[in-house]
């Protein structure tokens, strides 16, 4: 058997699926467990419920012991914030994308409405959803609230250069950003994974109420 | 002094504010006071949370024992579960009229979005939405899951019947319903009491944007 095939042999045995194995790019190994540890938990925390989810639990789930997620994330709290940042983060992703595409603002906002719908089913979204509602510290569920406005202000500022640019006609554009916005946070409530629709045909579904109004020809 | 006028005044003096004091027509009496204490009840978890909420507190703010509440709700969790109803009560009550109203089915779907808009802001709109995530007995999330499906299912027939009657366009019914909704429910979350518009005039511009759609000239 040549060495090269023995030695690859010899290391896939050694590597188990969690990243805790590996030993090289200490700053990278870092951050890729550290968004181990906060997927595992969005995960944890949609599944079973914040309040249900034990960080002995979580340890297990990522076959490492309790003081190990510690070196990753300070406390149960400081979990459920990272798994809201997450969340944000590609919410504020999708923003940053919209805000910059060329075009009228109203295909834009429309392109925004299908990125959100993809973020706010996933486990970060339930994390989006439902992280103020756990009896968080009184600082933490302030900027948690801060956090939100400053997306609730970039989705008007988008429906705001539309009735600029002429593509969305005169609106109260505070009304049309929180029917939006409760339109797809909703979609946490009701969706699930074996649904017919896909989040981009949800999301499609929507912008065609939005777009063209229910009004018909009687 | 003639003697009606000193009667008058005695029971004055006995009589307190809450609906314990009065003696006659026991069971209406016994209807009243379950009344008051649902209400009181919707309003202590509506501010404090309802984890927070300790029968204590609640029995306190009406001024009577803790063992008085029971003969009226058997738990917290049963209490949770009657102010629930009380919000589902209201929205109902809205169902029935628009579904019995004569008109176009768009134009009856407007008034009831204006019907639920009132009920979400209040108390029991509170419980109505946040019912579900007080880590309830299966059982009872059973039940409030299936009673907010019956909403949905009018809803939705509602919309059905404005494509049938041409009031309303084609469009996907069920994902009509979970816009609609979304943005009124969302109303839970951000609407306050001291906002500049009150819940009849969000209701209009929810209205506005959902039968004109959001389309410019561009």
């Amino acid at each position: 058997m040549p060495a090269a095939t023995a030695k690859s042999s010899k290391r896939k045995d050694l590597r188990p699926a969690s990243p805790w194995a590996a030993r090289r790019r200490p700053r990278h190994e870092h951050a890729l467990k550290r968004e181990a540890v906060i997927l595992a938990a969005a995960h944890a925390f949609r599944t079973r419920g914040y309040h249900n989810t034990s960080l002995d639990d979580l340890a297990a789930s990522l076959r490492v012991t309790k003081p190990t997620l510690y070196l990753y994330v300070p406390n149960k709290e400081a979990m459920l914030f990272e798994c809201f940042r997450a969340g944000l983060a590609q919410i504020q992703g999708s923003l940053d994308d919209c805000e910059r595409a060329p075009g009228p603002a109203r295909e834009r906002l429309f392109a925004f409405i299908r990125g959100y719908a993809a973020a706010i089913v996933g486990d970060f979204g339930w994390c989006m959803l439902r992280a103020e509602d756990q009896h968080l510290s009184t600082g933490l569920s302030r900027r948690i609230k801060l956090l939100k406005a400053g997306i609730d202000k970039r989705m008007r500022a988008l429906i705001e250069a539309g009735v600029a640019d002429g593509s969305i006609r005169e609106c109260d554009t505070r009304m049309t950003a929180f029917a939006l916005a409760g339109a797809l946070n909703w979609m946490g409530h009701w969706y699930r994974e074996d649904a017919s629709l896909n989040p981009q045909e949800i999301a499609d579904r929507f912008i065609d109420v939005f777009n063209h109004g229910l009004r018909g020809q009687v």
